[in-house]
């Protein structure tokens, strides 16, 4: 067991979590006539009643304020072939340039969503609880839609896979 | 684009979830001398100052209850070769039976750690909040420890996969 010095703690918990899998997804929202898309593992299912999920978001990332402001946002579960749009939507590229790859539409509600998406969730702002360096945002999902074969793009271990 | 009817909703989002690619874990605690397991996906990294993650947790689940007592807790990443000790943790078995199978061990507070878990995150319990039918409950991190290869187990689509 390691000494639980917090930097060794640290360092254990980003070792443990190169192992905790997770799908990406691609977490959007429009704000003042501006597209915020950012790439996402920190994602939860929360409860069917009402239905609902979670996302976990630092607060220095662009699309923290926008969310803090209870705008509407989208959680788009990407397809495997969707590689390069979550390398461009968690790179140095910021803002409108992030749309610039794949078939991005837009919701009910003004919401970007991906049209191709393995799902897409159009989430209404429920809650918002700030620990630590994060805002946990609560999404109440009002629509939902599902396309094309089940291959969602995977994380783990510092590489993407996928389930084929 | 379904209809909004609640129902339709909950039948969208349970379609689009399994698409949710998910490592599988198994939260434990233990609370007034009983054991407690449960196979669980809805989980999520959260900072890394502080160390934190989150689970979601059904308030009719029997760990619902030693978890509204502010108990410590443990999340296990279970390794493609722990499909039964998911099984078993996720089934009509309850209580102590649940460790009948794999190499559980106490952490330093007490906690049931399975040993050969892909990673064990043990911690502290810093805050709940209340959703619908679940609790969210944030853990602090204060020990983790990871073990073997890379090879956790994934449910996807109904079911299991491993990154091999």
């Amino acid at each position: 067991m390691a000494q639980n010095t917090p930097e060794h703690v640290q360092a254990a918990m980003r070792a443990g979590l190169r192992r905790l899998a997770k799908a990406v997804v691609v977490i959007t929202c429009s704000f003042e006539n501006k597209r915020y898309a950012m790439a996402a593992t920190a994602v939860s299912e929360l409860s069917m009643n009402p239905p609902s999920l979670l996302i976990c978001v630092n607060k220095s990332a662009s699309i923290s304020q926008p969310l803090a402001h209870r705008v509407d946002f989208a959680v788009n579960i990407l397809h495997s072939s969707h590689e390069a749009i979550s390398n461009l939507c968690s790179g140095a590229i910021k803002g409108e340039e992030r749309f610039k790859l794949g078939n991005w539409q837009t919701g009910g509600t003004g919401v970007p969503i991906l049209a191709d998406a393995q799902a897409v969730f159009e989430c209404r702002h429920a809650e918002m609880h700030a620990f630590g360096t994060h805002d946990i945002v609560i999404g109440e999902v009002f629509a939902c839609a599902v396309s094309g074969d089940v291959s969602p793009l995977i994380y783990v271990d510092g590489r993407y896979m996928s389930p084929l």
